[in-house]
């Protein structure tokens, strides 16, 4: 999924994300940045996100727990919920499980997260669990307040002309408990007890390991639950995105291919390619001689570097448009790899030539 | 002509610019700015500016006559050439109009313009007659190099795959004079005399009032030949543009559809609309009502003015593709109506429109 963070994927336009270079059936908004600004009032009368930003394919909105823990010292966490200071304007906010849900009622989206608390990754195993436990009883609340407002219609995803949407929103889970697999396990539990139509697996790509990532995905991901979607949260570099696959994750999002656009890094078939580098000032060739996006096929290495270098903003929606479009393919190389039976071998094939430029 | 400055033209893709909303036949590069970054060497070795940035349509360059002008204290005008500092890295570069038609014939645009020295619009009448004769004796060189240029091939103008391009380069001469009518005349003298491909007015819409402008309009558009087009340099808002061609003008470049696009000003059928004003905030309609472009369509005022609350890149790319639009629109209505005989009644009705929102 890329993400939409303020209603808009950072450098590109809608028709790029329809077009078949892209193709992106969902992409990710942040209910605390939208509902911050520019406000619920503007966008539940403009009939709910999808009208407001113009765009008719599935929206999945995180529940703002992820963004009011990542502000530190300016948020304050209690049973209630969280209280924090407005960045647009100073003002002091509270979400809880009850207002996230109002919130994603009013922006319709198709895939609503549960309210949850994300746990630092060096945190004890005691201040884990009493975490993990509160994230388990905000999930109840969720669902509870989800329930009640989806029987009273309060939800504006109704979009009529939406791709094959029902129009009713769905709710999912999120296993927490950090790089501890006893209390993962007992996440899941909680979270599959409650009863969700999807489980996440939140709290990774937070500044731990790469190996207590992959740890955690080893141990819980066969555990969850077959017939309902397994989402990654935040995750990851391409090669992340195989691998989590390999051990049975479904879906993710995550910012890298449209940040690190801006920032001038491309994702390539073989390995990442940063545009600054002086050794591309005459390089006639595209960013990846593999790929077929219409930046790859109008568009040299040279060109690219001097849009870069001189600050143009051209740079940042081209790079921004190649990367969604090796990330997109990647997974659309995924899942056709897996429904024709050759995906350990794609895997394989995959990581060697990720490493084949060495950068 | 959207400007593009530095190979691109600001916030949008030359697919974009190839579209039936736009259809942007010709764009604008600067010499100046392609000169001292990315350099000739890089553009040579793509083949050619039109290779370099991957449009097969027409270019036109100006001569850097104009940009180092603007340099004001940084640069040294002599009889030879200007002498300036680079902005890009501070080293010391001389431009002359021998330089400007090799760097042009290097870049391989469709047409090529003289290199000329712009007249401040507060300069004396001996100051502006100085500064006029010697642009035309830089036309004179400007025109020799340039033949010696095209006979020895040097040009990489001989784009295969161009729509409709002979690959031969043309060259344009420039009028000046300031405000001063007998200089203006006397340029147009020199210009004709010399003799190029077309024709334009330069010097206007740099500070002087719009009652200059027209009035030199006036005097000079009907003297200029007939057989040769006549482009007016770096003007103008929408209304400057059909009140010019009213006075016989054929060619504009402007960066304002571009810039102003964004800082957050639209250019709407009915006047021109701040995206910043707060009373645009729940406001569901287009830009502009009779606008058909890809972001009328699908886009409101409300979207839009968060987008640029927010600082999100869509904002520019999303006004910069609208105000083209608009103004490429506009020229398209001038020629029907030119064709058809009804200009008087575009003119009249254009006009009346633009002031009805009167913001």
């Amino acid at each position: 999924m890329p993400v939409g963070t303020a209603g808009t994927v950072k450098g590109i336009r809608f028709e790029e994300l329809e077009s078949k270079d892209l193709d992106a059936r969902i992409i990710l908004g942040n209910t605390y940045h939208l509902w911050l600004r520019p406000g619920i009032d503007i966008i539940r009368n403009a009939g709910g996100l999808h009208r407001f930003i113009g765009w008719d394919r599935a929206l999945l909105t995180d529940s703002g727990g992820f963004q009011v823990w990542s502000l530190g010292d300016l948020r304050k966490i209690s049973e209630e919920g969280t209280e924090f200071r407005s960045h647009v304007d100073g003002s002091l906010r509270f979400l809880s499980p009850e207002v996230s849900m109002e919130v994603q009622a009013a922006l319709g989206s198709d895939i609503v997260m549960v309210f949850d608390e994300c746990t630092r990754s060096d945190a004890t195993h005691e201040e884990t669990q009493r975490s993990m436990e509160l994230t388990a009883r905000w999930a109840r609340r969720s669902k509870n307040a989800f329930g009640e407002l989806q029987a009273t219609g309060a939800d504006t995803g109704h979009v009529v002309e939406a791709e094959g949407l029902s129009g009713t929103q769905a709710l999912f889970g999120i296993i927490q408990g950090a790089g501890y697999l006893d209390l993962r396990q007992k996440s899941l539990e909680h979270t599959v007890e409650i009863g969700f139509d999807g489980y996440a697996i939140g709290g990774l790509s937070v500044g731990e390991e790469k190996s207590v990532m992959f740890g955690v995905l080893d141990e819980i991901a066969p555990r969850m639950p077959k017939d309902a979607p397994r989402y990654l949260m935040g995750v990851g570099t391409p090669e992340d995105l195989v691998e989590a696959v390999a051990r049975g994750v479904d879906m993710f999002d995550c910012v890298l291919p449209t940040r690190n656009g801006r920032t001038g890094q491309a994702f390539t078939s073989r390995g990442k390619l940063n545009i600054k580098n002086a050794q591309w000032a005459h390089d006639g060739r595209p960013l990846d001689e593999s790929c077929g996006c219409s930046v790859c096929r109008r568009h040299s290495r040279s060109y690219l570097r001097h849009l870069y270098m001189s600050g143009e903003i051209l740079a940042s929606i081209l790079l921004t448009h190649h990367n969604l479009a090796f990330f997109l393919d990647t997974m659309r190389g995924v899942r056709q790899s897996i429904r024709s039976g050759d995906f350990p071998k794609f895997r394989r094939e995959f990581t060697e030539r990720l490493s084949a430029n060495g950068e």
